[in-house]
């Protein structure tokens, strides 16, 4: 398999996560997205994925899948173990819907193309930017704090003692409140959950610092 | 089953769609998301969805699913017939990576409490904010087309000739665009399928004006 990728791309890192996590080896496609500005939006990476979004995987057979959420479902049907979305489909709907809150609720609203329309459309000066990237991150992680605080079906991780889709959707979204200076003190269990995954080398070879296009 | 809707939340909308393709029957409960500051802020509805967001789905056994897609996934696995999602993984990927698109790259960005951010903290003008929202479904039904258009696996719906999880999250943001007045004229694949659609009983019973708190 081949993943287009960037390093820094939150969407990317939870497909690394979960590629790791299953075992499954793939070769690492850069596609810069600040570079010359931006290789996703050159032609030949358009006719691999017509929104100029990383992630893309590309299947031992050369189908494309790009979109994260989809690419992760597709490995967890193609590879189910070790699974990473639990038995009986309440819980598996608790999952996805924590997932969800991330990468439907955050990270869409503050990826590059936004914080660039934001900019150049709308005229925002820097420190409004940062507020808005701040203000969207502290909104689900409230809600998000909220329901692992109120649901004994919280453990280890986000649901149980295994890893699932909705921390390898919150962990890159953590690296990212980290790296704008969000204080993280009214999430103990988002922390705590944060801390025990990056102890396991899936997440930690997931890491955008370790990247072979990191700079 | 209980289903917190409004009338004219297109998340809400994908939910009554793909409840009416199951043949369920659901008591619908109006959170009204505009009156009086909006009854999904109040305490009451923050216990149930901390997002103080629609849909929430109750199942008839008082649990409560949020999310949209979480939900749209709980009622393909709980009632499996007529099918949402193809068979084979692939097929299954397209599908989630179509609805996607929408869910997370339009839907969300375009959503009201960003709107509000827009005018109150932002001080957007009302001709900017309604550029913002007709450039992101630009920018998503542009991506769309070009993969409707470019894949043989498109039918008479997105995939193949039965409605699927990609159709459902489209024709809500269909109904967003002509409501404010997006020119279709570039998308002939999404206007012929939501034509397809809005002849079926299921997606007709589901329009936000066809809702008891539509007003």
């Amino acid at each position: 398999m081949k993943l287009y990728d960037y390093w820094r791309s939150s969407a990317a890192y939870r497909v690394r996560i979960a590629l790791n996590l299953k075992g499954l080896a793939y070769e690492h496609i850069s596609v810069h997205l600040v570079k010359n500005g931006g290789q996703q939006h050159s032609e030949g990476y358009k006719d691999i994925n017509p929104q100029s979004f990383v992630p893309s995987l590309e299947t031992g057979e050369g189908d494309i899948i790009p979109q994260s959420l989809a690419i992760l479902e597709y490995l967890e049907e193609t590879t189910p173990t070790p699974a990473l979305l639990p038995t009986g489909a309440l819980a598996r709907a608790r999952v996805r819907s924590l997932a969800d809150m991330i990468a439907c609720d955050v990270h869409p609203v503050n990826n590059l193309r936004i914080l660039q329309y934001l900019v150049t459309e709308l005229k925002v000066e820097d420190e409004a930017k940062m507020q808005w990237y701040r203000h969207w991150i502290y909104k689900g992680f409230d809600a998000l704090e909220t329901r692992l605080s109120n649901d004994k079906a919280t453990g280890t991780f986000c649901h149980g003692d295994t890893p699932s889709l909705a921390d390898i959707c919150l962990i890159p979204q953590v690296y990212n409140a980290h790296r704008f200076n969000c204080t993280m003190s009214a999430y103990p269990n988002i922390t705590r959950i944060n801390n025990t995954c990056l102890e396991l080398n899936a997440f930690k070879k997931a890491i955008p610092e370790n990247q072979p296009d990191a700079v």
